[in-house]
């Protein structure tokens, strides 16, 4: 049995083969359904395009060459990555170029930065000076050229230096290394991407506009042309775009669409795209001795819960209640009925730290299995 | 460049070498301090032995072989599993018998166990009459026996039929089938395990123990043996001991020991061994732009939060204020300093679904690597 032989390695052997009727495939299992993730890459790329901005999808959200593949195939002009060794397995797949969209502090973490830049370009976001010192020595010493984002603080309060002139003494500083070049800003909301209010949520990513024209308004008064702005998120993008000053969208979740983005409040402003939820864990129902009780094989090792419960899809009553380590109870509802061995369609909370915890994405079409992808940089978090 | 390479191939390589100091150990990884853990395994193996109850500890907190060999040369008398698929790797290691502590649904898991069955002696439990035919069939084609436990619900609401005759009649449905063997109950309290209280965690396994002696009168009543009865983990394991109905504890993450377990009042019982937490996840500080603000390289991808914020240790005043996925932010109270490159040793609130996040155990002594572990049944979720 070679499922076995697999486990027995240590190896985590994919739950289903493409042919497969999606009722073999063993769970919990993470499930794309190609209808719906196809229609999601498409409405990105036509809109971003559309806005002539630079779409570079982030891959932290997937972390699944695959799934980069058909986003270049789409017109990416790149990809994000929030570490660096995430970059790997996508410079040697040729999906490049590559922006690390965070500070990368150590040796070890710049030594793999460098190694990177010596076959594709790569960028990396620094917000402190010490830091920039180290990537130029290091760069220097390898004989490599970085591109250096500054991050700019656009309103999230988690990395990323104040706007302005802060932000322009940090780009001067980058531009004076012979080894690094000034690669732009990094103007990220991360805080504004779940606020389930679109005003509001304009609010915020107009304080970040506002932080980005204060800093390339001090990039010029210090001589230094802006060749980049990048930020934006799912939530956010349509924002960034007709915000005039971005010149690159970096949303990772919409190829997948979590339940928590789907709780936004929908955009109604005509031509910004309508994600579909097409990322889900497939379950099946393991116990249940009670009325009104039951429990799913799914739970804090298959899902992650910090932004709410995950959804069961198409079974009005059942709701999950919450998660022990491999176990998910139900309450069943207003009469619902489930029997064991049922099998339940739940739609995550939170798509970057679910897919993590998967070797495996299962591709559907029409009740089947289509492909079956490895997710490449799953615990790649170095 | 190795590491560059194995990242390039989909493969995450350890974050160190044994010999390294710790101070070249690539973040964010996950630290087991050695003396600290060699404690907590004697001190249990030591409690159990003296009060002549047998010692399964559960494979699912810390799914690596190299640390149930130890449990095992310190006289552990088998291993529990949650999910059939984590008890591959232990029977390829010899590191049997195995009692899945859990209901098996599906034709994939069922034929995984039996194929075990085939290799080691393997239990299962069964909470349902048509769990118990499905197994009874699959056994029998096969050719192999399997050990049945039944579980009783002992009062955390989750699994397990009702006690007394609801699980006698189970079990007798058990020991009718040719190739099922009745192994006795299962009744573990999980919800007891993190009650803050000894007295009312107390009331709570009294509750079970009530539970088991219903069950065993209804089993003597029907004529059969219970030749097992099983429960107890970490937060209550001294209370099942002391009962004098218990022939087995299953403790898992006495071992590593997280934040959380060490937030329960401490027994004062004299005998009653204290655990030391020996599980941190190492973290870099990345970014540090303000007063009483910083930020460190773990995040979601890296520990689990459901049990709550990690615990900065040796450096007070730092508080982890709260993750995103690649990020925690940290808070520095009563003027407390970091600088960027600071490495910091986080306590995880929960070790099973922290543990599951990572390939490799960086397992340290006196401030070196002595040890690399594979994390050999990361992501066996099946």
């Amino acid at each position: 049995m070679s499922r076995l032989d697999a486990f027995s390695r240590g190896e985590v052997p994919p739950p289903a083969a493409p042919g497969d009727p999606i009722e073999r495939v063993d769970t919990p299992a993470l499930i794309v359904e190609l209808d719906a993730f196809e229609a999601n890459l498409a409405a990105m790329a036509a809109f971003a395009a559309r806005h002539g901005v630079h779409l570079t999808p982030h891959f932290k959200a997937h972390k699944t060459p695959a799934i980069a593949k058909r986003q270049k195939a789409l017109g990416a002009a790149g990809f994000c990555v929030q570490k660096v060794s995430e970059a790997a397995p996508l410079v040697a797949a040729g999906l490049t170029p590559i922006l690390v969209t965070n500070e990368l502090v150590g040796d070890a973490k710049i030594e793999l930065l460098c190694a990177l830049a010596a076959r594709a370009p790569m960028s990396v976001c620094a917000d402190n000076a010490t830091n920039i010192a180290a990537l130029a020595a290091a760069a220097a010493a390898r004989g490599v050229t970085l591109a250096v984002l500054v991050e700019v603080d656009a309103g999230s309060g988690r990395c990323g230096v104040a706007p302005g002139q802060p932000a322009a003494d940090l780009a001067t500083l980058v531009a004076a290394q012979s080894h690094l070049r000034f690669g732009g800003i990094q103007a990220y909301h991360g805080k504004a991407q779940h606020v389930r209010e679109v005003l509001y949520r304009k609010t915020m990513i107009d304080q970040a506009v506002v932080a980005v024209r204060a800093t390339t308004a001090a990039l010029a008064s210090a001589g230094l042309a802006c060749p980049r702005v990048a930020g934006g998120g799912t939530g956010s993008f349509f924002l960034e775009c007709a915000s005039g000053v971005y010149t690159e969208i970096q949303p990772g979740s919409y190829a997948l669409f979590d339940r928590d983005y789907s709780d936004n409040e929908p955009v109604t402003e005509p031509g910004v795209p309508q994600f579909q939820n097409a990322l889900f864990v497939l379950a099946t129902v393991m116990s249940a001795t009670r009325p009104e009780h039951a429990v799913c094989d799914a739970g804090l090792k298959s899902m992650s819960f910090e932004s709410g419960m995950p959804r069961v899809r198409g079974r009005p009553g059942i709701q999950y209640r919450g998660p022990s380590d491999e176990h998910g109870v139900l309450a069943l509802l207003d009469g619902a009925k489930v029997a064991v061995g049922d099998r339940l369609h739940l739609i995550p909370g939170h798509v970057d730290p679910t897919v993590n915890l998967h070797d495996w994405i299962v591709a559907t079409r029409s009740g089947r299995v289509e492909e079956v992808w490895p997710v490449v940089a799953r615990g790649m978090v170095f």
